[in-house]
């Protein structure tokens, strides 16, 4: 290409689309422009920095600029904001008033919190969890206070992790979550373990609640739920993120699910000489068989590595997601992969939904720990289209069986006859996975 | 069918056709007639019970024959050794010279250890674990001894177990492994990070040995290892079992694989009533596609049921085993599923592998635990053929994956695609099977 890649964006996926560009062509001139302070961080260990199980925010950082600049010949320049691209004269503008040309243009800029339109939102002591420095407030409130107070507004995957943070802290945590039941990204049974593992901790649970606002009260916050005044030293917001697609659609780049940015399955935007990947960017899914937008750090990386290839002349196809996530609270993870059950009748599946739990031993090997397993097939052909598991046993590498399952087009009954390894106090005769798919069959007796 | 269904064998197998049968056929007369003092009891925990991590006998089994009667109407009769079968009177004959007749008959005999031919293979003291009281002398000998030492001939997956259950009883322990490694049901990569765990624990492990012969010695016994006298209290022989197959021979049943008994997808042996599940009998593997003998309390029971079916007016058909296993040495885990490179070469494949050993969460997250994958796959197709995982690190739920995975036909970048979930402490932003399935083709950077 002529002139450089330039690469918006410093994290998950620009530094892999940078990596891998520079892999394919050793001698291109590689500029990656970040508006923050690092690049190449650990987004999602942020709770564990704010809890201390990690011990630095060094720890979370894989890759600095002076290492990427000897090791790899990568030019990094960060606290530089783009702020205009110029397309036709392959340009972008920094803040600092600089122009910056490019021959290719990756755009990896990433989702932002979305903040309620609550009053005293934007009070100190309100915070989203967001970059590597939104760790230090949390950590400074939580360490100084006598007896520290959070409020989580939301309690999806980091608003829970949020929680497991704050009470290592010795923090007293409320949730205030607007949907019906806590964990709404999960089904309610998934959910109800891990609102159950949230009740033993002593976190109060608000379902279905408003809050009203947030206001200060002697040296700390006062948050008004449901007409109560909840103290607190901390509020977070996990309300939810959104594309930072603004630059692209100034651009030109046309934007589709969620308003985050189309590209095709090289990785392309709409406008020539320019690719986009990871969270400010939609992504192929695979049960649904079109662009949606699941802001993930796994989806980003393979759309850096996919771009990184493309921009280097070495096309490949973005194999498509199934949103697979997962999270924990204290001993019991959760997590789910392909769609849930609303989102199967919305496409026009038949959809069906089981639950079974099991124990992830024989009976009669002491220290066994329960996995709940959902599965969300389709009736008329048996195909399975989602999972989700809870559990204080092993969840993680279980829902990457049903992922695989999902991937491979397998239905419920294939999946229970995959012949599962079995060994008394490593996996039970029937594994739970196996035992749920044998329900949805009408065999797990 | 025109008399009762008799079942040989009241174990995993037989069992479990017993029950099945019953819901499908509620006014059925079921006779199980087992040669041993149990029925319905868990092998495969018998070394946790000899090492006392299961209390007692009893926490094994999980159906006796007066519960069996009560609550299935299903009559067992232990102590029962079944000498004949005549299938043209369909009718067997018992020890003590009594016929049963029978409308169906199953056959679940399962397998027996084979002894190797070597002096003093009969010493009291030799042992081999087959049934529920084989747990009896190894424990009693073990908590007698003031300084136990314990020989282990073979170091198969109960050899290794053994070893640890000797351990936990504060055992001397020695391992005689006939083959150039120890655990050759692993490939060599695997087998290493079992054999570490084997040496770190203290075990002696020695390799390519040869046993001349065992010696009674003062009150213990003595066995020559390559002209060395290694005292020991206890010696196990783990040296391979082999299909009980005879009363179905002599019956008129063909046999096949290692002399197993030759069965259908049905299960239907190939004398007409007469049907066989379990150790005793061949399974269809998948990526072989043919019949072959892999001993495996899970394929007994998917066998068991099956047949249970299948007399009483049900066919199914056995969808297949990949021969997955594992098993366990104090924190490391240890199984493969599949085939090997060898069988595969053998299969006329052109079998390429790799290993790859990964952390089971993110670097920054302490406490991480090792994950070691082997993959086997055919270069010409890139078709997924075998696995094998070995590690501190969570094995036996990773080697449900690449079941999946085989079952599906998946080729290893479709492995690799699956969109698995991340979260730091849970499981890494690429998990060990996807860096090893990525590395596959190149994809692993």
């Amino acid at each position: 290409m002529a002139g450089p890649l330039v690469v918006i964006g410093g994290n998950a996926a620009g530094m892999t689309a940078a990596a891998e560009a520079r892999r394919g062509a050793p001698d291109l001139e590689i500029v990656v422009l970040e508006r923050g302070g690092h690049v190449s961080y650990g987004t999602c260990g942020i709770p564990y920095l704010i809890s201390g199980e990690v011990a630095s925010e060094g720890d979370l950082v894989h890759h600095d600029p002076e290492s990427l600049r000897r090791e790899r010949d990568i030019e990094v320049r960060t606290a530089t904001e783009v702020v205009a691209i110029d397309p036709e004269a392959r340009a972008v503008t920094t803040a600092d008033g600089r122009r910056q040309h490019y021959g290719a243009l990756v755009i990896a800029t990433g989702a932002r919190p979305v903040h309620p339109d609550i009053p005293g939102i934007d009070l100190p002591g309100v915070t989203s969890i967001r970059h590597l420095p939104s760790a230090r407030a949390p950590r400074r409130i939580l360490s100084e206070a006598p007896e520290p107070a959070v409020v989580l507004i939301g309690s999806g995957p980091i608003g829970v992790e949020m929680a497991e943070a704050a009470l290592a802290l010795g923090a007293r945590v409320t949730i205030a979550e607007s949907r019906s039941y806590a964990v709404p990204a999960l089904g309610e049974e998934a959910a109800a373990r891990v609102a159950q593992a949230l009740g033993e901790a002593g976190v109060d649970v608000r379902a279905g609640a408003r809050v009203e606002g947030i206001a200060q009260a002697g040296g700390a916050l006062e948050v008004s739920i449901d007409g109560d005044r909840v103290p607190a030293h901390l509020v977070v917001l996990g309300t939810g993120v959104a594309p930072e697609a603004g630059l692209a659609r100034d651009a030109g780049c046309a934007t589709g699910a969620a308003g985050a940015i189309t590209v095709d399955r090289r990785g392309r935007t709409t406008v020539e000489g320019i690719w986009a990947a990871g969270d400010c960017a939609v992504a192929h899914h695979r049960v649904l068989d079109r662009p949606v937008w699941r802001p993930l750090a796994t989806t980003a990386t393979v759309q850096g590595r996919i771009v990184g290839r493309d921009v280097t002349g070495r096309p490949g196809r973005f194999p498509g997601i199934l949103g697979s996530w997962v999270s924990r609270f204290g001993d019991v993870a959760f997590g789910a992969t392909g769609i849930d059950g609303a989102a199967a009748a919305a496409e026009g599946f038949a959809p069906r939904e089981l639950t079974r739990e099991g124990a992830d031993r024989s009976a009669y090997i002491p220290g066994a720990r329960d996995v709940r397993v959902t599965l969300i097939w389709d009736e008329d052909t048996g195909r399975l289209l989602g999972g989700e598991i809870a559990g204080s046993g092993e969840v993680s590498t279980r829902l990457h069986t049903i992922a695989t399952a999902i991937s491979a087009g397998m239905t419920v009954g294939e999946l229970a006859a995959c012949d599962f390894g079995y060994a008394p106090p490593l996996s039970p005769l029937r594994d739970p996975v196996e035992l749920a798919a044998a329900a949805a069959v009408g065999d797990a007796a």
